[in-house]
């Protein structure tokens, strides 16, 4: 057991404080990481504040990890010390379900485990990586390349690879037109790997103030959705669009904008049931679809192809102690696009 | 011009009644077809009600129409007098755009023309099969093979295209499990077709009253959601699963169903929106769908399928003059499966 400091909710929507966490011994399979720098991730701050249902306390949020090997288990043949790594929203799975087979652990049926507010199958708590080391199982670590910023990297591992994915999934590349919905921190991860992908990319934001950004992450169009004229103007014209925010949206509106078997795919989603005409999806066949995080080997894969494209995030880099306020800022949609916290403040 | 009996709603919500309708001179690549068999679809209901919206007056339902060639204009090259045919929803469309040219007519995006409650090219109304001849396009009929009654085959031209596009869109096949939601004229397609295709289908109806058919139609498991176990029971189980039903439906119960990957396709629509948590679909990476009958290609290689499979609509033949209580019997679900309306009576 290791003590290592750690920025912790002690209850439900109490302001994080730093505090001390017991970091289990380094087993077998195990990596020991430093931490050098962390995201904050929307999901963080619902998690934090029970928005998505009871939770465990304390909690130390933080699935969007980067660090340096320090100590590998006997059995570890994947890293070695000094090994640049990340680790992002899973840290073990059933490893015997379809989906595990498969290599889609995000969806394990068995019982996944989350990097933190999750029991581990020990039966002791996660905690995350708002905090110096972690210890995790070498199968649940992928490899950051050498010619990725530590810090920039941190929120590829769950912004970058939610809106990865699902781009892959429904392929987005040349020739189609792709749209992202929303310009924060999942959308911005998006707007760069559509475009690195190949497709034609719009943002379709609630108005033009995040314009220029856009444009130079690289959307070709970037529309406001508060001016009904979009929806008019782009009815029909998407293969697929891709949904970053957590506010209800008017899904008929959206599914409108879609071509004939296009796909309309939600990362975000509010916390409320939204209403659906079921006609939407039958005029054009069209399809309203879910997607969560990535698979392990397509975490590893994804990092490879930002590496290749000299992909990484927009930060906001911050210490620790900086923490509550960030979360106030990025529910005021105020940060462009990613607050990383350095580990060295905690 | 040829002045021929019909049945006719002459304003909406009125009783259906005998009356005459005009159908136009043979033109170039026209074909001419005595109508045998009109089949009985929900959709006359809602439309000869105006449950979709504003409808035209007076309106002759019936896009399911089997029939035998009986006059071919200079141009045609497809038919030939005596030939057995069939027309669905569609007498015309664009053909222009992307849609046309993939043969997704009924997504044609230029201007479809429905086969009744809709104006041709040529300004004219549209009158459907409840009458004694009609004139159509060649591009827009298909042929019905010689094995397949012409009265069976009569419901193929709607509740079986809609059934079979999909399937096939999907991939309803061996190793895959399908659940059809509802045994009614389009359910019982489903039903069949799936089972056809080699897919392991499942009947999901409120009661399980219709058990007996729905095993005899095809189905290996029939189970009531009426029944609280049988969300629980069958939780991440099907492929695919092929709503037919215009009831709303607890959307979130019925996405859990599914396995990751799966698809919920509407093939039935409330005319009401329905709420939807999206958290049903991320889940799983699952899809939300819908469906609209099928391109004019397709419907014939869905009668070509049929004739294979040696499968037809199960029928209920009626007289013109039932066709009001039929109407009744429909909305009460009391068919076994579809009425057929035998044209000779009109």
């Amino acid at each position: 057991m290791t003590t290592v400091a750690a920025y912790a909710a002690p209850a439900a929507k109490a302001p994080l404080e730093r505090t001390t966490i017991e970091r289990r011994a380094v087993r077998e399979f195990d990596v020991l990481i430093d931490i050098k720098f962390a995201g904050i991730c929307h999901s963080d701050i619902h998690q934090a504040r029970e928005g998505w249902g009871e939770a465990i306390f304390p909690m130390v949020p933080g699935h969007e990890i980067a660090g340096v090997v320090s100590e590998v288990g006997p059995g570890v043949t994947k890293f070695t010390v000094g090994d640049r790594v990340g680790v992002g929203c899973l840290v073990d799975s059933c490893r015997a379900c379809d989906n595990c087979a498969a290599g889609l652990e995000q969806y394990c049926t068995g019982g996944g485990v989350g990097t933190y507010n999750a029991v581990g199958k020990d039966g002791e708590p996660t905690y995350g990586g708002y905090s110096q080391k972690i210890v995790v199982d070498e199968n649940y670590v992928v490899r950051i390349p050498d010619t990725l910023a530590l810090d920039e990297a941190a929120p590829l591992l769950c912004a970058g690879i939610t809106t990865y994915s699902p781009l892959r999934h429904w392929n987005a590349g040349p020739g189609k037109k792709v749209a992202i919905v929303g310009l924060g921190g999942l959308g911005h991860m998006g707007v760069k790997i559509a475009h690195a992908l190949g497709a034609e990319v719009t943002v379709l934001s609630q108005t033009l103030r995040k314009k220029e950004d856009g444009l130079k992450l690289g959307a070709d169009h970037y529309h406001a959705t508060g001016d009904e004229r979009t929806f008019k103007d782009l009815k029909g014209t998407f293969d697929l669009i891709l949904s970053t925010v957590s506010a209800p949206l008017n899904l008929d509106a959206y599914l409108s904008l879609l071509k004939t078997d296009g796909a309309f795919v939600n990362v975000g989603a509010p916390e409320e049931p939204v209403a659906l005409n079921l006609f939407s999806v039958i005029g054009g066949r069209k399809t309203l679809a879910g997607s969560g995080i990535g698979g392990i080997r397509e975490t590893q894969e994804m990092l490879d192809f930002c590496a290749a494209h000299g992909i990484g995030a927009e930060i906001e880099l911050i210490g620790a102690q900086e923490i509550n306020d960030a979360y106030e800022r990025v529910l005021a949609s105020d940060v462009r696009y990613r607050f990383v916290i350095d580990a060295a403040t905690i």
